[in-house]
């Protein structure tokens, strides 16, 4: 689907139930919620399904939309969701029956019946804007200030890869509609004290091989009790690893049971993050994967060191 | 002046020197460079001269324009300068006779024959990016990267409150013209062993006090010994215990000399840093400032403290 044709589609219908997926981060609820206000702003009625895994702030954007018990929908819409498999966990009623799907990921399934998609946005977000430019005219602050979230969040404020000319240019005409540039400070350079204390005891313990390519992180439960962490605070704990200048892959083990260890792997240069994690029954993508490992400490870290120095020429990085 | 008379004072000019302030930073060296390459292709003879304090990255960029023993120019410009009483070490002879600036500091003293000064620009690279469009008609990819390094390191890749529209359309067209957005991970996402093992031991060791809202930190020589720290690695470190949720004031202590500490306040909402610093013979703006103080640390920090207090309400805000 095009743009304009999507448009058309959204004028056309009403009654809107959006969803999105497990775990939303912000470009997830910022895209539910502007996306609602919009809708509503052109005189339909529309809702978001609450997300029981949402938390702080990707709880509060979509709450003043949140569709009442009983409400039924005649058309369903997606933001940023990729897959059905990790559609949020309340909606499972909508899966085949997705009427829309707005996303960027390259991977999305096409489950739903008709798309609009762009593998080369940056952030869901930068899709939703320029949909909503073509169905308003303009955008208010407060969705300006949705979406802003949204499209920083996806793009670490502009920092990641996936940064385009677009996501600069959609963020300049959003702090020209109003969203207010201090929101960076709050969302990328405050952190909480027990995140911060988290980070500290993740540095100090780091582990290094591969000649200094390769780092190696565990948190235990102890830590995380020491630290007096919050589900919040391990949002992306597995980039901490990575944060080190010259470390092109790195390994975070997190302590989820009796000798069971939450595996995640992040890779830059070497390594296939997906291979090596398909060998322990996980998987993921070439830059970023997981896996579960049981054992001693001493005996899942040498398994894993092991995998990363067989695979490390061996295969390239694929996205 | 404005940018097009700026662009044809250029033209009619030749042999020229660049200059820049004390201790350079990306934005420094980054339009140095840029403007230097900018001119040549123009035809013109011209040089950066060599910064003595240079380090890194912001020695290796202006490293192949740098002027030669006994270059006599015609034609002498500074970017990114404030005020000649910050002009580079070397630069000192030039004091007095620089025939152009270009700069964005609001606190420009006037001190060239004249000036390409925009105050609300974020970095002095959206300066000299217009600048260079409006003499070249395009920038090629060298160009491009020298000025997307200059706009990200003074917005903090668009992080701080002085990004506008602007900058990041600025940043939109730098990435168009070639500059490759992989500079972001090794600029921002990257740090240094020591850097991180240091920022570390700030977190771990951060009092709180006004409830919460104020943060203390102390850097002791032992401590930079102990995490191995070099020059480089105490860039901005005075931003670190600012860093911390609900934290609106932040002190750092730093080490040295024998009970000779070197002070630096950030603030946000609260408190005049610049008012506080003035009680200890210090200096600087309302949101970051600083002062020496000497004795004993815990007497040090009990004053500061004091002062802060003090401070709190009755000075609010000013840039």
């Amino acid at each position: 689907m095009t743009l304009s044709e999507c448009a058309a589609w959204l004028r056309e219908h009403d009654r809107f139930l959006i969803l999105t997926h497990r775990r939303p981060d912000g470009d997830a609820a910022g895209c539910s919620a502007a996306l609602c206000r919009g809708l509503r702003q052109l005189g339909k009625t529309a809702f978001t399904l609450p997300n029981p895994e949402a938390a702080g702030r990707n709880a509060e954007m979509p709450a003043p939309y949140a569709a009442p018990e009983g409400f039924a929908p005649e058309t369903v819409v997606s933001v940023d969701l990729a897959d059905e498999g990790i559609l949020q966990l309340n909606a499972g009623a909508w899966a085949g029956k997705v009427d829309l799907c707005i996303d960027h990921h390259p991977s999305n399934s096409g489950y739903a019946a008709r798309g609009l998609v762009d593998p080369e946005a940056g952030a869901c977000g930068e899709l939703v804007y320029f949909l909503l430019r073509e169905l308003l005219g303009e955008i208010d602050r407060e969705t300006a200030t949705l979406l802003y979230i949204a499209v920083t969040t996806d793009t670490g404020c502009f920092r990641y890869k996936n940064t385009t000319p677009q996501t600069l240019r959609v963020g300049a005409d959003l702090l020209e509609a109003g969203a207010p540039v201090d929101l960076n400070r709050s969302l990328f350079m405050k952190k909480s004290r027990s995140r911060l204390l988290l980070e500290s005891t993740i540095i100090a313990g780091l582990e290094f091989f591969m000649e200094g390519e390769a780092s190696m992180a565990c948190v235990t439960k102890a830590d995380l009790a020491r630290c007096g962490v919050t589900e919040g605070d391990l949002e992306d704990v597995a980039s901490i690893a990575g944060g080190v200048e010259g470390v092109e892959l790195s390994v975070t083990i997190r302590e989820v049971g009796d000798e069971e260890w939450k595996v995640s792997l992040r890779t830059g240069q070497y390594g296939n993050a997906s291979l090596i994690c398909r060998e322990f029954g996980g998987g993921g993508h070439g830059m970023a994967a997981g896996c579960t490992l049981y054992g001693p400490l001493p005996e899942v870290k040498a398994r894993l060191k092991d995998a990363v120095a067989r695979y490390w020429h061996e295969a390239p990085l694929t996205k």
